[in-house]
C-alpha cells in the first residue's frame, strides 16, 4: 500500500503511537509544572506576518539569525507569512500587543508545533515540539533563579534524570572590552567568535590575548567559577559573578552544574545570563534559556524552552491502562462504569478479531473482567 | 508598544489565556474519551508533500476540494509542500503507510493545529484547533454507532450541553438513481446539487422532479424517517434506513437526532453514511463525520472531526485552582508541598508587586496560607 506519494519530506515524520504518548506525557506534565509556578499558557498562531517573527529575533549585535522559516505570500493582505520556527518571539509579541496592560511580572506558558525550512547540521528535524515559558517584566537574578529551577522541575516532571545545567555569560566580551580588558570595537566579533569555537590561535590572532585564560574557566561550576573571578582583575564581571552563584545555590542538587562563560551559539539574543539544560540519554540539548530583552516593546525579560520531542524520546513509556475487550452485545453500563475508575475498552465491531492483537488484556464477561 | 507590525493576518489570532485554558481543558478532556474508548493518539507533521495532503480529500465523484491549503516550494526536495488544512488525510496515510500492519480495526486519535489560506464565508477563521478519531477498517452499521456516540460523548466532555446530531445520506441520489428512481449520469450532479440546496424548481429544472419529496423529508429524526421511508418504494434505501435506526438506537437520549438525508455539504467524501453535530451556544456546527474509503489504500473507515477552538468557546470557564503569593524569602519546602496538592503558586521576584493584581488569592505566612 505504501507509494513513493505516501512518504514524508526531509526532516519531518509522523509520531505513531508509542512516541505520540510519550510525547503527550512528556507535555502534560512539564505544562503542569509551568502551570503550578503561576505561569498561564497561551496559543498563539501557526503563521503571522514574517516581519514580526524574524523582527524580534537577533538581538546580538552581529549576529544574523538564518532565514530558517518557510515563507508564503498571503493572498488576503499580499504580505510575506512565515511558519513559526519558534515560539518565543511570538509570546514577546503578546506581551507587547494583547497583554501590554497585563500586570508585571507576567508569566506565560507555551507548547507547540514549529518547523524549519533547513534543519542544522546536529538535527535533521525539520519540525519540533517547543515548550517553554516566559518570566516577563525583570531579567534580574531572582528571574533567572526562578527560570532555571523552573526549567530544571519541568524537565524533570517529562520523565528525564540526571539532568546538568551548563551557564553561560552572553554579553562577556563586551563587559570586559569596556572595562579591564579593552578591545577596539572591530575586533569584538572575532574575539567572541573565537572564544565560542574555543580557538585559541585564532583568539590571539584576532588580538584577544588576554581573553585566553577565559577557554580555562570552564567546567564543574565551582571551580570555575573561581578561575573566573582570578581573570577578572578590574571586577567588572563582579555583579555577574555573584548573579550565577545565588542561581546556583538556589539550584541545589537539583541538577549538577557547570560553567562555559564563553559559549555563545544559541545566546545570539540573550544578555546577562543562559543556560542550557542537558539529561541522561537526551541527544544534544534537552532546552536553553536565559536573560533577554524584547525586541519592539524593549522589555526585560526571562525564558527557556524545551525541545519536546529530543527529550520524550529519552523518557521511559508511560504506564499503559489495563485494556478491556467488549464483545458484541455487552453491557454497556458495565463497560461505561470500568472506563470511568480507568480501563480502557475496545468494542468488537465485527466477526474474526483478535482481541489481544488489538491490545487488550481482559474482557468483559457479564459485569466481570476476565484476564486474557 | 503596539505597532502596525504586531498586528496578525487576517483570520488567525492568539489565544490569550482565559481562552487558551478553555481550549487546552476542551482537548484533553476530549482526547481523554477517545482513549478510553482505544483509540491511539498520532502526532503527524504540520506540513508535507502537497500531493499526500490533496489527493486523499476530494473523494467524491464531482466535487473537487478547493485549494484551501498555504503552498511553498521545498528546498530540499524541490517539490511542493502544503501546510495542513485537514487532519483527516493524515491519518488515512498513516494507516496505509507506517501503520498498514497494525490489527485491524485500527483506532486512532489526533488533535492539532490547522491552517486554510482563504476563510470560508460562514467563518472567518484561518487557524483551527482539529481534534478527531478514525476507526479504520469498518465503515458498517456497528462502526458508525460506535463512531456517532463517541462524538458525542467527546463534545459532552469538552463541555458543551444541549447537544444534537443531523445524520445524513450523503450517497442518497446515486443509491435511488441506480434502482427505483432512474436518473441519467450527467443529470445527477445537477440533483445531487438542487436536493443540497434545497431548491424544489432547480430540482425539477434539472429534471429530478421525482426526488422532490426527499426535500421533505427532514426534521426530527422518528418522523423524518418515516417520510424516507415511504419514498424509497423500490426499497433501495431498505438498508441504509435501518442502519440510520440502528445508530440512532445507539445513541438514545444522548442527544437529540434530526435527518437531513439530502445534505451534501462537507460530506463531499463521505459513502452511506455522515452526521453534523451542533450544541447550545456554539456558532455553527461543533463537528462532522462519517462514513468513507481511504484514497489509495481504498480501505473503509469511519471517522469524526471536531472543531475544538468554536466548541471551547462555549465552555464555561474552567475552575481555577487557588493562587498562593510566595513572598521573598519564603519556605521554599511548604511551596512545594502546597503545590503538590493543587495549589498554584506566584513567587515574589522584585519590589512592589500586588498580589492581587497577579491573580493572587492567597499569600504564605510562615507555612501557612492566608486569604487575601
Amino acid at each position: 500500500m505504501t507509494e513513493p506519494d505516501d512518504l514524508l519530506p526531509e526532516g519531518l515524520e509522523d509520531r505513531l503511537p508509542d512516541e505520540a504518548r510519550r510525547i503527550t506525557h512528556a507535555m502534560r506534565a512539564a505544562l503542569g509544572v509551568l502551570d503550578a509556578h503561576g505561569y498561564d499558557r497561551v496559543l498563539p498562531p501557526l503563521i503571522e506576518f514574517e516581519k514580526s517573527l524574524a523582527g524580534r529575533m537577533a538581538k546580538g549585535p552581529d549576529e544574523a539569525q538564518p532565514r530558517r522559516m518557510f515563507r508564503f505570500v498571503d493572498p488576503a493582505s499580499l504580505r510575506t507569512l512565515a511558519l513559526r520556527s519558534d515560539i518565543t518571539p511570538q509570546i514577546g509579541r503578546i506581551a507587547a500587543t494583547g497583554m501590554a496592560n497585563a500586570p508585571r511580572p507576567l508569566r506565560l506558558a507555551y507548547s507547540g508545533d514549529t518547523a524549519v525550512i533547513r534543519a542544522d547540521q546536529l538535527d535533521p528535524a525539520r519540525g519540533r515540539v517547543q515548550l517553554g515559558a516566559e518570566l516577563i517584566g525583570a531579567d534580574t537574578v531572582e528571574a533567572a533563579a526562578e527560570v532555571v529551577t523552573l526549567a530544571i522541575e519541568a524537565v524533570a516532571a517529562a520523565g528525564v534524570t540526571g539532568i546538568s545545567v551548563d551557564f553561560t555569560l552572553p554579553d562577556l566580551v563586551d563587559t570586559l572590552a569596556d572595562n579591564a580588558m579593552p578591545l577596539p570595537e572591530e575586533a569584538r566579533k572575532a574575539v567572541r567568535r573565537e572564544l565560542d569555537t574555543k580557538d585559541a590561535g585564532g583568539l590571539k590572532d584576532a588580538g584577544g590575548e588576554a581573553y585566553l585564560p577565559l577557554l580555562f574557566a570552564t567546567g564543574p561550576f565551582a571551580d570555575a567559577v573561581e578561575k573566573l573571578r582570578a581573570i577578572d582583575a578590574g571586577g567588572a564581571l563582579a555583579t555577574r559573578i555573584a548573579g550565577l552563584e545565588q542561581v546556583a545555590a538556589r539550584i541545589g542538587d537539583a541538577a549538577r552544574i557547570t560553567l562555559d562563560p564563553t559559549e555563545r551559539h544559541g545566546f545570539e539574543y540573550q544578555s546577562w545570563f543562559g543556560f542550557t539544560l542537558y539529561a541522561e540519554n537526551v541527544r544534544g540539548a534537552a532546552g536553553r534559556g536565559g536573560t533577554y530583552c524584547i525586541a519592539g516593546s524593549e522589555e526585560p525579560a526571562t525564558g527557556f524552552s524545551l525541545f519536546l520531542d529530543t527529550i520524550a524520546s529519552a523518557v521511559p513509556d508511560p504506564e499503559r491502562a489495563d485494556t478491556l475487550y467488549l464483545p458484541t452485545g455487552h453491557d454497556r453500563e458495565a463497560a461505561r462504569r470500568l472506563r470511568a475508575i480507568g480501563w480502557r475498552t475496545v468494542a468488537q465491531i465485527g466477526e474474526g478479531e483478535d482481541p489481544q492483537a488489538l491490545g487488550c488484556t481482559h474482557r468483559l464477561d457479564g459485569k466481570d473482567t476476565v484476564a486474557l
